[in-house]
């Protein structure tokens, strides 16, 4: 079996982890903002200490490559990062794929296919999210991109060219279909269940479809003390209803794997004194199967319903947004799977609850990702942590994939 | 028996309602404002109109009286209101307490004892509220008067020199216990009993304790996507059972007129992908007996805490303030409800979940309130509204009711 360099990998995350560094210890690295742009500069000039060919598509997607001919098979995820996020997420799997190249050329491996490694321009979302894989399979075109903005209202296209990228030609980052063999990820979980079961490899079967639902309870406006209890249209009391009840429908009614929040609330007119009129909420449910996800979407309906009628309510239930769900390649699973126990690990199926990049390449051609254990869970956040040897054996089992896969 | 004249005091009523008009229909008269004073302004050459004699003491109150001698019988309210108030809290005592006396003078009715009228200063609490009443049972004196500001920082005594009263004075207002017979506040319900029992006469037995506890539930903040159900720490979940299950409480084992109410809910870090840290609520807790008051607060405790074991939180629980209950004299109750019966009104006995300068009074004679119904329960508010009928009815007991103590 080949190996990863520990100490080379661990190195390069950490330098990466200096660029954009916050004061508590997280990087924030927008795509295209200043940070964001030494973290590219570091990292081209990685590659080319390491003799490896490597080009920057119009999307300002960052190849590098070894090997001749095609389809090639394809590793890599993002170099931005959420605002003051975690020094692991997206960076490991660039600084993984590109170590997995490097071995390759040091050991002299030879595979049937090239093996590129890639970080894909804005995943995490400054300008919408997944800019470079969008526009690698195709659906973000110059039109696209002209209609993207950041939060600040600064448009996709101005930062694009900023950078001494052409937005009008991002169209040219599309690959066909017969380009690429595989697309594989190597991700932090951002989630607690490898912890806890003590499994160090997580293969992913499927990335979740989302949903967003505003929801919002309607009462009355009464004074606190001299209005009675029955006599009362408590709007916070079918909200807190509900937000148990949701909770155990998700649990009753789910797949086993569905997940729902009720992230936000707010009371109005929100007096300590004054029996509140509305509440607000926002639900996100979130399950692997479509059709799943749409009965409960369903239920949801009748549940605000049914908890608006027994308080003396009205209720507003809006869709704000869905999106659907991803499949890995079986094949790719398998692979995974193989690789890790060859390396004598163990290793847990399950389902990404969080978009990544693997997402959309899943549309054009074979995708997989391997997880590696969050400590406590955490991600998004400085406190973001994966133990460096279970970095090393998520580095070693995407290289043997690769090469597994690259040779078949 | 005596009649009040119902077109005089509604043209009084409806006047003083320009005074300090709201754009919607309400008033907004705080203590020693420009429209204050200008309703204190009217109020007396009111009086000097109807040629009876007056005068204001040092904080501020302003009486009328008929008869000589003592102790006197006093009926009175507040001309002062809150922000964009409704145009009957506490004017319609000071006006009804007014046009008994004018009644008493023309119909040359001689009563035992001398009545009076009052309005008292700040009632709703500009300067934290019962200034009038607390320097009149002599527990607001020149000390206390210097500690007490207006949210905007402007101190009482500055407000007092602006409108030409002394607060070193200020201690001067106090009454003696022997000087006052009794005490009579025609108010109107700010809830909506009354109304819905269709009974025109409130009689009040007692104004609640009441109390304010802050409650905090913390767990711990989570990615919506990736974290299962079952492995989160979910603030909001203990703070939503807590709202249905004190709702419970408040119902099962408090007096029967107890009220609880959740008014404040504040959940963080409030994104609609990230599971609630933490949950804050305010709950305001009533009773007319303060040993069921702290009965159900000792309960509290022990829920938020079961409550919080069982979601896997931390809670904490902050008793902020409680306020003691009053008792109305159980004489005057007797009297309010004889003299509303030999009018042709049923009564219903009652008890105020607002407070009143009546609980103050209470302190050093004898207390006793009457309410009329508020329509739809509304106060506090330009919906505020009492129909003319129901006001009238008010008046003639309380004009009955001051006669017959007043004989005794």
């Amino acid at each position: 079996m080949l190996r990863i360099n520990l100490p080379r990998l661990r190195n390069d995350l950490e330098e990466l982890g200096k660029i954009g560094a916050t004061p508590d210890g997280g990087v924030w690295r927008s795509s295209f903002s200043d940070p964001d742009m030494e973290a590219r500069a570091w990292y081209i000039q990685r590659i080319e200490a390491a003799g490896i060919q490597h080009w920057t598509d119009a999307a300002g997607n960052i190849y590098a490559r070894i090997g001749e001919g095609g389809p090639a098979v394809i590793a890599g995820s993002h170099l931005d990062s959420v605002p003051n996020g975690g020094r692991f997420d997206g960076a490991l799997g660039v600084v993984a794929a590109f170590e997995c190249l490097r071995c390759l050329r040091e050991q002299g491996v030879r595979t049937n296919l090239p093996v590129e490694a890639v970080a894909f321009t804005d995943e995490e979302g400054r300008f919408g999210g997944f800019v470079g894989s969008f526009a690698v399979i195709g659906t973000l075109a110059y039109e696209e991109a002209q209609r993207r903005r950041d939060l600040r209202g600064v448009p996709l296209v101005d930062a694009m060219r900023r950078v001494g990228l052409d937005p009008t030609r991002i169209g040219e980052a599309r690959r066909q279909p017969g380009d690429i063999k595989a697309y594989l990820e190597l991700h932090i979980e951002q989630g607690p269940i490898l912890e806890s079961l003590s499994v160090p490899i997580g293969v992913v079967q499927g990335i979740v479809a989302g949903s967003r639902t505003w929801i919002t309870f309607r009462g009355r406006a009464d004074h606190a003390g001299t209005t009675p209890m029955t006599m009362r249209k408590d709007a916070l009391l079918g909200a807190a209803e509900f937000s148990l009840r949701a909770r155990e429908l998700v649990l009753t009614e789910g797949s086993g794997t569905s997940v729902g929040t009720i992230g936000a609330l707010e009371v109005k007119p929100g007096g300590s004194n004054i029996v509140p009129e509305s509440a607000f909420l926002t639900l996100d449910l979130r399950d692997i199967s479509w059709d799943v996800l749409q009965r409960l979407l369903g239920r949801v309906h009748t549940l605000a319903e049914e908890i608006a009628e027994k308080w003396g309510l009205e209720v507003t239930v809006e869709r704000m947004r869905t999106s659907e769900p991803a499949q890995m390649s079986p094949h790719l699973q398998a692979a995974i799977d193989e690789a890790a126990r060859d390396l004598g690990h163990t290793t847990h199926w399950m389902n990404s609850g969080a978009g990544h990049d693997a997402q959309v390449l899943a549309k054009i051609t074979e995708a997989g990702m391997i997880f590696v254990p969050s400590r406590q869970g955490r991600s998004h956040s400085p406190a973001e942590f994966t133990d460096w040897e279970q970095i090393e054996h998520g580095g070693n089992v995407l290289l043997n994939t690769l090469v597994r896969v690259a040779n078949e």
